[in-house]
């Protein structure tokens, strides 16, 4: 999709360096950009490297106000935000037909709205509802009673368990499994046999969650597993059940939380961090990859960032590194 | 489905204490009940709140024998067990309409039994035998000669490997692989390519085993992975080739055992656990979360709790973390 | 299938030693051998037990030279390649008849190569291109656009996303997604949401690769992640957007590698490591299991085995073990 220099400048809140009637038709890395591509740049250094680019145009700092620029620049306070809306305008792909494939199969009662997109093979069991312009992506299960709110990006092969919620705008990608039952058995003590504890609560995702590939997420035992507002989880991630999310939290691949845990609104939980059941990670607390939460432990401190297993604040971890290293040195 | 305490008492083993002929009708947490609710408590302290809930009765431990208690008891030594019984008795859901769906793809030469539930979609190859009162999710794939067993319950979008074997009541979550190839190559010593290793074994799964979503388990190289009775597996585990597990063995999310590892039965594995191949666990051992064991080697000690990596009895790592932290702030 | 022994040491490339008529029909472990299998050592220890098994012949290194063998020997200078190469022979399969399953969904712009083999309910999108003798399992998806060489294998439930570009002869095991978007939002410092970077990218995997069940491999973000010829991928493996893996890389499962991370050829990665973004892995390095690897460091050394996390030497981290050891003994 084309647009002038002079339109993506209004819609990105950019100020237009030179000529606003310059085209540009998409998006690209500098060292990839070909003619009509928009690129974007964070610093001065990169900015060179992107004038000398065959790209048509070019997203840049406040720094580059002085420039004499050999391309049109669109000059803003967030580069690479400016970049990534720019992007969305103009890959704008038109969307896919709505309507319901003949492979799927659909229960009598459940509701879709307007302008559905049911891919092939897709299966809606009794009683969902589906918003408008959702797409279910092939081969997704969407289990009974299930809600999927509107303008919903499923991709193919995703389980949806019976009763779970999800909110709008929710991207689900291929394979995740949402509302599965959370890990409770009672062990018996007279026969050391393990009987399953109820796993029959809920699950709530809000608006612009995003989830990644091959995730899983269980619903409540007997409340409620909640996942806030604008949340992203990375691919394989692991939520157990009756965990509360806050908003805006993002999770990396491979980290797992078990059960009970509160996440507070933005959080930032590296890479194959794992956290044990009933922990609390604080409103704004970052914590590294590979990092492990014992459980019913609390992590404090917006922006603090912590690290290690058990976790402590990062500098303290180093401290510990740097004192094993060279007790070992001195070995 | 309404039960009078009396029917409940009766099958959990419980003492009544109170109006046997009091009717309940669902269970929940204390937090959560409303009116017809039978909960749980485990300490005195809860036991207050649950009275003060609009609950209709209340499981508790032994200590609740003395209280005049203002709504009907149920005291019994294992109140969660109770509580978890109890909860199946009041949950019982009509089973799902037995029949094979429309669109389902059922080889000729594949054995039903009595009563099976074939959702939509499920695809059963050449000469698999699915068990009387079996339900298979709706896009689940079962390989050629596949065995499943009676009572069992597989989610949607599960795939088995041909020639697998699943005993009785095993409980899959959806997206889960069983039967997969283990991750065996030969180096070519002249090329450094890797070809790959035989992996034409099979998978023998016990009876009531419940295996969670997106769960990988590998098929023998040459001869046969097995788990055993009762054991259950969390969300995202992967289970290598050639692994033995015992009886009640509990593993929970994202562990990964590599080859040839020998798990005796009541073992815990924590969140994220890792094993190298032909380690050996054994019988009612505990190894917390993110914990690693070598390749080869054996933890030992029934009811001993091991952590880090690489494993050691939790005592001695709690003084290494200590001396460290110590070692760390003199420095 | 069955063959005779002279055939198979021709195949192999093996020095015959005794019967050449004999035949064998398969391949076994030792423990299980049965008459008409054949089996390997690698060393005189278990030669013995070999000789003493039921099998008709065995495959043994060059230390059986000299032996006085009680069954025929093929003997070569890597037991173990001769073997898998023998089992790829006496197990050849006849190929599953080629052909579209009627269930399947294949649009009408897709080209399929000859002796295609597309099983039930698979869907095929817009402009895919599937390769001649590929077969794709039940259930699996392939996008729109998307291009998938000769002689693969796809498991069933796997999902293909648009653009993603396969090789020849790659083999993907159940459930594992391929070409999903990398996990990249952007903050907006003003509300605190974060919005999605554009993952546009492609996905590039090599001849003769082979990827886990359940594993994620996203697509670039604006250029392409690539898996190099020949490279192993083990179940719920990670690989984040941007990666570029050489040649003949090997990494176990639920490994995870965040993104654009660059492994050279012929690494090897230990189950369950975690690598942050922009690290470098060269040529050659091993890093064992859960060893953890900072964003942007480097790791160098051909044959170099690194562990821990952060990663180091091992020989400089397994002193710092005993360090520690000794220092908590003494507290």
């Amino acid at each position: 999709m084309k647009r002038s220099l002079k339109e993506v400048a209004e819609l990105v809140q950019a100020r237009l360096v030179g000529d606003g009637a310059v085209a540009v038709s998409g998006i690209s890395s500098i060292g990839s950009a070909s003619t009509g591509d928009l690129v974007f740049v964070e610093d001065e250094r990169c900015l060179r490297l992107a004038l000398e680019s065959p790209a048509a145009a070019v997203i840049a700092g406040e720094f580059a106000t002085e420039e004499t620029a050999a391309k049109p620049l669109l000059v803003c306070a967030q580069p690479r935000l400016a970049f990534a809306r720019a992007a969305k305008a103009l890959s704008a792909a038109a969307p896919a037909e709505p309507g319901v494939h003949a492979s799927a199969v659909v229960h009598a009662s459940a509701r879709l709205g307007k302008d559905v997109n049911v891919e092939a093979r897709v299966v809606i069991a009794e009683g969902a509802v589906i918003g408008d312009r959702t797409t279910l992506g092939a081969g997704s299960v969407i289990g009974a009673k299930a809600s999927i709110g509107s303008d919903c990006q499923l991709y193919p092969n995703v389980t949806i368990y019976p009763g779970a919620r999800l909110g709008d705008r929710v991207t689900v990608h291929a394979g995740a499994v949402l509302g599965s039952d959370g890990f409770g058995y009672v062990c018996d003590r007279a026969t050391g046999r393990y009987e399953k504890f109820p796993q029959v609560g809920r699950l709530e995702i809000g608006d612009d969650v995003e989830i990644g590939a091959n995730t899983t997420v269980d619903r409540g035992a007997l409340d409620v597993t909640r996942i806030g507002r604008g949340t992203k989880l990375d691919n394989l991630v692991h939520i157990g059940h009756n965990c509360q999310l806050g908003e805006n939290v993002v999770i990396a691949a491979q980290a797992g939380l078990s059960g009970s845990i509160v996440v507070e609104s933005n959080v930032v939980l590296g890479g194959q961090v794992g956290i044990g059941e009933h922990a609390r990670i604080e409103e704004g607390v970052m914590l590294g990859g590979q990092g492990g939460v014992l459980p019913h432990k609390v992590l404090r401190g917006k922006g603090v960032a912590f690290w290690g297993t058990p976790a402590k604040p990062v500098r303290e971890y180093l401290k510990e590194l740097a004192a094993l290293a060279k007790l070992a040195r001195k070995a």
